[in-house]
């Protein structure tokens, strides 16, 4: 038996290299590839990925799941290897169900839908983008019909991203969750604006760069396990756990982007980097879900990194990289300028208040298309009203309404919810750390996060991708995925920076 | 028959891009990768290349290459496509000689080779190396046997680099130009020597860094289809014709490395970017041979870089960026220096007329090995005597000595005389280049490079690997690989320079 988990750890790690492989292949090609290369490029990352296919789903690795069952069973379930059977037997199944020709016919439709898209966002032209979100639709309708019988058509295409979660638990989450955050971007909408002019100024971007850098070294972020370049879309990619690099974007006139895109950044990488060297190259040693992901980015970005305790300690530091700039906006001022509140159109560039309203927009949406109940062609409509009743605002045009995001060109369709339920968790696990760890404001207001890495570290990145996200949650947190933690911490910053 | 070589070709595509993707590890492991990546990039490099390998010795390839025989027979023999079934076969037939464990055991040789020979070369000490070379001369004699018979033991070595190429040929080459450069190099040794030392000042990274560039924009590097970045090696690496990228090294007190490096990797690269798009993913979509890619890199390094009529139109340039280090050196001075003629210890460092020199005594000792004549133990007292004889000089140590190199270390035994081979080429070339170019040297003094490039482009480079080197340098200038033209230029270039 042990021989047989040995060939399969094996064919494993062959399949982990090519996946390594393609995602450098892909990180360079967001950085460092000139132009010409972009065509090899594409044929290289289909051969890998078809290879990484092939050899995944083979009839080799079903007949050592199979053979495996028993033994597995036999395992304490929370073990390495008990883990690794049950993942890789359920993603083997997932990716066996799937004919050859459907995967050819999306990869098609998508690159042509990616033009399109492209095309139509430029033009402003929603009518061009439309056969093609409806094709898309159409053969993510056939995707999920493989899984059927479901509870809903939506179900396998969220499983995809978080394993194990039902479409009405994203909807009941969201339901308690609207009408609180209705009410409370009402509320600071009635309150005076906030200034926060003085982050669009000319900020020279060695300044922000550095400053960058300086933040998360003190994080933890590990140099010798990673880098930091320049991409126009920031992003973190592994290749295996010791090699997990980040981008950043830096705009020469609005510090945001630059400073809160890096923290953001590397709470992701932070989370690559701690999965336990005993799941190297065994396909889950990554995250446990995009949500989980999405948690660890969130609490450094935003828990971290947006709070006043942070800023005791770094603001001056900030202020030395840019005395003219920020000189005489004192540490009161900034906090409540990085944390002001304003509903707008861009969902990449909302503020934690109105955030999570873009993403139960599109949850609608997108249930509303795969359920057949709502036509495409009357996306752009739709998208205008809810936009006004969330956020009370008006897309001037479809270019920065419904074609704003990639996500749906690229046939990534459940994905967005996800966003939403990482900030869910990050304050789960916030309220969690405050209790295990209760001097932690302390800690953060003195630039120390030895403890706050570590608890992450041992609660949630060692485990890689070994149990799925609402077990994962509720191992930590006591509770599956649950909006009251992060009510009740937006009510008392809001409630305090605008005085509720 | 045309579906089967379609279906040969979706083969060597899918090899091609299994090769462009690991030549893209190699690359990042080389400029951009953080040193804990070191070990999974280990794993990744080695599934790509057991995959490609496996792929390309397939019972398929073998198969359809039979097949295809009466078919290419009936094609022009200089047709893409017979090139492509005869290349092809030939690497075919090699590839599938050599059993999969010699070629497990040599890789594992290696890899203890490059480790001990690191460390002999950091402590000097060659006897912690000498049991690895031994192994390692061991394993390329049984590599070697595969192929007999053979006119030499060294043959098969040598075809690996040159295909077609024997040893006697390279002998009678060397034996021809050996006694003409030991006589030049000696009567250079009687002449006063040339100051030199203006290009050991202080030059900032950033002016070395824009002349090359300057330089190579001209001529006719394509940076929609490259880039350059810095590297301890400088190295030229393509991941398909439209992605050809160079590396460079910049010391801060020494004009040299940084700007003939990147001239010569210019070379290398224009070579690869001017492959004719129709041998795209054919593994013959890049050089005939080492020798052949040296003959390009030499050619616009030496030929043109060291010259005086390209120094004509450069001279001011650099100046400009140097106005300090250079302002009071004048054209003929800067000329005689980067000329100058020194024997020294170590290779990389040769001028032209030692270079040679330092191949010969390599090429001597390959073959004593590789024949069982020369104890490995002899080598470093073997070493130090040719030197004396060749160049004059004794290495204080075998760290500047028989240790120098890394390409023992790393099995590469057949691989320096293409370096000689490649200069013998470049003047070849050169000299067909005035015949067919009358105006060259004016066009050159004009920093006008487009007719060179398109002469090169048009014999050389659109071929590929078509041609085996002998024939394609017998196709171009009319004879095979030929010393006298290379020494006639050395005589000339020196005789002026040293008023021999």
């Amino acid at each position: 038996m042990e021989q047989k988990l040995t060939q399969l750890k094996g064919i494993l790690a062959e399949v982990s290299d090519l996946q390594g492989a393609a995602s450098l292949l892909s990180w360079d090609q967001q950085t460092y590839m000139p132009p010409g290369g972009a065509h090899g490029r594409g044929h290289q990352l289909s051969t890998l990925e078809s290879l990484a296919h092939l050899k995944f789903t083979s009839v080799e690795v079903g007949k050592l799941l199979d053979d495996l069952e028993p033994y597995a069973e036999q395992l304490d379930p929370d073990s390495d290897d008990a883990c690794l059977i049950k993942v890789t037997r359920r993603q083997y199944e997932k990716r066996t169900r799937v004919p050859a020709e459907l995967v050819a016919e999306f990869a098609q439709a998508t690159t042509l839908a990616h033009e399109a898209w492209t095309q139509a966002r430029a033009e402003n032209d929603f009518a061009r983008f439309q056969p093609h979100l409806e094709k898309i639709f159409g053969l993510r309708r056939r995707y999920a019909d493989l899984f059927a019988p479901y509870d809903h058509v939506y179900d396998p295409l969220l499983d995809d991203y978080e394993p194990g979660m039902k479409t009405a638990d994203v909807k009941a989450i969201f339901a308690a969750l609207r009408p609180q955050q209705v009410a409370l971007v009402k509320a600071i909408a009635d309150r005076p604006e906030i200034d926060a002019s003085f982050l669009h100024q000319d900020y020279a971007d060695a300044g922000q760069w550095g400053f960058g850098v300086e933040v998360i070294t003190r994080f933890g972020y590990d140099w010798k396990r990673g880098r930091q370049d320049k991409s126009p879309h920031p992003f973190t990619q592994h290749f295996g756990i010791d090699d997990v690099r980040i981008t950043t974007r830096v705009l020469p006139d609005f510090l945001n982007p630059a400073l809160f895109g890096t923290l953001h950044e590397a709470g992701h990488a932070m989370y690559n980097q701690g999965v336990d060297h005993a799941l190297d190259r065994t396909l889950i040693d990554h995250g446990a879900s995009l949500a989980v992901h999405e948690s660890q980015s969130r609490l450094w970005e935003n828990l971290v990194g947006r709070s006043l305790p942070f800023w005791r300690y770094f603001y001056p530091r900030l202020q030395g990289y840019f005395p003219e700039q920020l000189g005489n906006v004192d540490l009161e001022d900034f906090y409540r300028g990085i944390n002001c509140v304003k509903p707008s159109l861009i969902r990449v560039e909302a503020d934690e208040a109105t955030y999570n309203m873009h993403v139960m927009l599109r949850l609608e949406i997108e249930i509303g298309l795969i359920e057949g109940s709502l036509p495409v062609k009357d996306l752009p409509e739709i998208w205008n009203a809810r936009m006004q009743e969330f956020l009370g605002i008006t897309p001037p045009n479809d270019a920065q309404g419904v074609l704003q995001d990639i996500h749906w060109s690229m046939g990534l369709i459940g994905y967005f919810s996800t966003y939403s339920l990482g900030n869910l968790i990050s304050v789960q696990l916030w309220e969690r750390l405050l209790a295990d760890i209760p001097d932690l404001t302390d800690q953060v207001s003195h630039g120390e996060f030895t403890a706050l890495l570590g608890w992450l570290r041992e609660k949630i990145h060692r485990h890689g991708a070994k149990f799925e996200p609402q077990d994962l949650v509720q191992r930590v947190t006591g509770s599956k995925i649950d909006p009251a933690p992060y009510m009740r911490y937006l009510m008392k910053k809001y409630g305090e920076i605008y005085s509720l």
